[in-house]
């Protein structure tokens, strides 16, 4: 369903829904017809919570399809991944926590190394680690003026973010890595008429940039990429009609929350401080995205059993979230990440969706296999959670007459 | 998923993908509370692929449509029948295995009785013999020339191929089938402004041949429908970036196979044949597409018991398959043909997806009652199978960052 289409049958009334996002929930056995890492926690309160629910696996881009972490939590906040697409620039914004404004162009960068031919020789410059990057990222900003306001930050190792900060920018622009080494990094070019300004000025960036780093090695020049600007989408607290906050931690998914209107709330970095922060924050809101990264992080590093803990853990936390009697609680994932993978997977993920009136199923646990047979079936796509949910929050007007 | 989409994520390993296609493979029960062929099939190893799979129903076009078997393999292979339209004079040349080429026009022909006036009198000109017919498009070859290239082939009875081939053709022309008796042929007409010289072609074809068919009887005229030219596809392999291979024995699986682009593998008329050609070309390519025949045959023939037959000697050929220890298994069929219909069906078909990391369900065993609750679900869009494979293949990027 178009967010137009929702958006016009959006109403207001003081129910409150709460998102519990498992980043990376979904799981694989490692053992022939062993648990997955869900399937083996001892989670009492979440399937409790199932009990009651109704359940299912859900998509949040599509068959096949290995969500990042951006295209993933748009698609369970209701904006379709393929529609809604995040400029990678603007994504590594996001990642360190930039303040991105409307117009900015945000493209993502390298340090490199080329020969005294220009030829790219390393696309990384044999990783230079973070410090150095910085160094490098301050004697930039200090030393180049292309008229506009610059942002050149440091990422990780590598890699940095450069954002241009002027009036009629934009973000037409194809990458300046040719992604290969033993040529000439491309020159700036735009694949739209009205990026000739911004084509100039990052012609300009890049020949100052070379002149500041050439007495550098092996970080000597730079390759940009993913060049965006921040996004003109409808914002989900106007489409839903919901005053929404997020409680999460790292940068991307804060960040994520903020692209869309979403308040930012402060919290701790323990998952218990975020149900705190709920707690703190409950009368003013009627939408929570509540963000528990470590499930992906051990996920990524192949951890079954620790991965299996941070489920526990969160298990454990549930009473304080139901104590506070939400009308609509939702749990799942932006993707999956099997210990067994060691990465993010295509695999559905578990989710389930909670009201007075959801109509439950007979789905009794929180778990991939249990929820093949649940009422929201075994590949639910993950963008329609949000429109089930605002129903189950009675927060949708009737469709024609 | 749009075919571009995935042709964006698709990167190369070493991994192998099996499509064992069982044509017509879904079934029905003959006896109220009875199997279908496919649950009656002794199928031991079958099953215990099942059982390490994700398993499901798929529907190749979509709910409450019966494909043919163009529109049901194209599917399979991930293109959008709805979409990718294969015209019938096109898969009529696949059909006797005609080699067509980028340009050619072709068009299904029917002979037919004409009166004295002009008027259809027999669509079919009373089904003439096979035979006849090839004597026909001999007379018809030698003695008729519109300046370009002409095939009139025999297909069955009173049917035959028509191509042309020249620069400049269009299949953009309503067909002079008037599909009624008592009325005149159509005359060749164009519905797009470059069909005017194919028109003019036409026009010129069909007066010569009723002066060359003028002593015949009762086949003294042709009705021509389904004009089409080869499509101008994305091809499979280049889509999913996989050396691909097709072992299928008869001209129209074969087709189908060389229009997106497969390599056709010789092989002989057993199904036993089909997988020694497997096992002798395993090295050689990334995708095979094994097409068994008479799954279909045998329900078309309403033969139930064949059928069941069928399938269990393709079970005891895959230890086969099993032993060249393919990464990815994929068996499905190209549509249902249940014997109780004796015609191809709707009905959703049996699949199951297997690999090392597939997250299989709890369905044990091949059938359609059984596959009712797998992972895939009942009623799962078949033009998916390639990007799950893909993704279970590893075959796959992110999806975004």
């Amino acid at each position: 369903m178009e967010l137009d289409v929702i958006s016009k049958l959006a109403k207001r009334n003081n129910s409150k829904i709460v998102m519990l996002v498992m980043d990376g929930i979904g799981g694989l056995p490692i053992e022939e017809d062993g648990p997955t890492e869900l399937e083996r926690a001892n989670t009492p309160n979440l399937d409790s919570i199932a009990s009651k629910s109704v359940c299912g696996l859900q998509l949040p881009v599509g068959s096949g399809i290995t969500p990042g972490s951006g295209p993933g939590h748009l698609g369970i906040f209701g904006y379709d991944p393929i529609k809604y697409k995040v400029g990678r620039g603007v994504l590594a914004a996001l990642g360190i926590g930039f303040d991105l404004q409307p117009g900015d162009v945000a493209a993502r960068g390298n340090f490199c190394t080329v020969d005294e031919k220009d030829l790219v020789v390393d696309r990384r410059a044999g990783r230079i680690s973070s410090e150095k990057n910085m160094e490098l990222c301050k004697k930039i900003c200090e030393n180049v003026d292309c008229g506009v306001d610059l942002f050149v930050q440091t990422v990780k190792e590598h890699r940095f973010l450069l954002v241009l900060r002027s009036q009629g920018l934009s973000g037409d622009l194809f990458d300046t890595d040719p992604q290969a080494v033993g040529v000439k990094p491309l020159e700036p070019k735009g694949f739209s008429k009205n990026a000739d300004k911004t084509v100039s000025i990052v012609r300009d960036f890049l020949d100052q940039t070379k002149k500041v780093l050439s007495d550098e090695h092996p970080a000597n020049m730079v390759l940009l990429r993913g060049f965006s600007t921040k996004p003109d989408w409808p914002l989900f607290p106007d489409v839903f009609g919901l005053r929404s906050a997020a409680i999460a931690c790292y940068p991307m998914y804060r960040g994520l929350a903020r692209l869309i209107g979403m308040d930012l709330l402060e919290t701790g970095q323990t998952i218990s401080d975020e149900f705190s922060t709920l707690e703190k924050k409950w009368d003013d809101y009627d939408f929570f995205f509540l963000h528990v990264k470590k499930t992906d992080s051990y996920g990524e590093d192949g951890n079954f059993s620790s991965k299996v803990s941070v489920i526990e853990e969160v298990d454990g936390l549930i009473p304080r979230l139901t104590g506070l009697n939400p009308d609509v609680v939702v749990v799942t994932g932006d993707h999956s990440t099997p210990s067994l993978l060691k990465a993010h997977s295509w695999h559905p993920v578990p989710v389930m969706i909670y009201s007075n009136q959801c109509r439950p199923d007979n789905v009794k646990k929180f778990g991939e296999r249990d929820c093949v047979s649940g009422g929201l079936g075994p590949r639910f796509p993950g963008v329609e959670i949000m429109p089930i949910a605002m129903a189950n929050a009675l927060r949708l007007e009737k469709f024609g007459a």
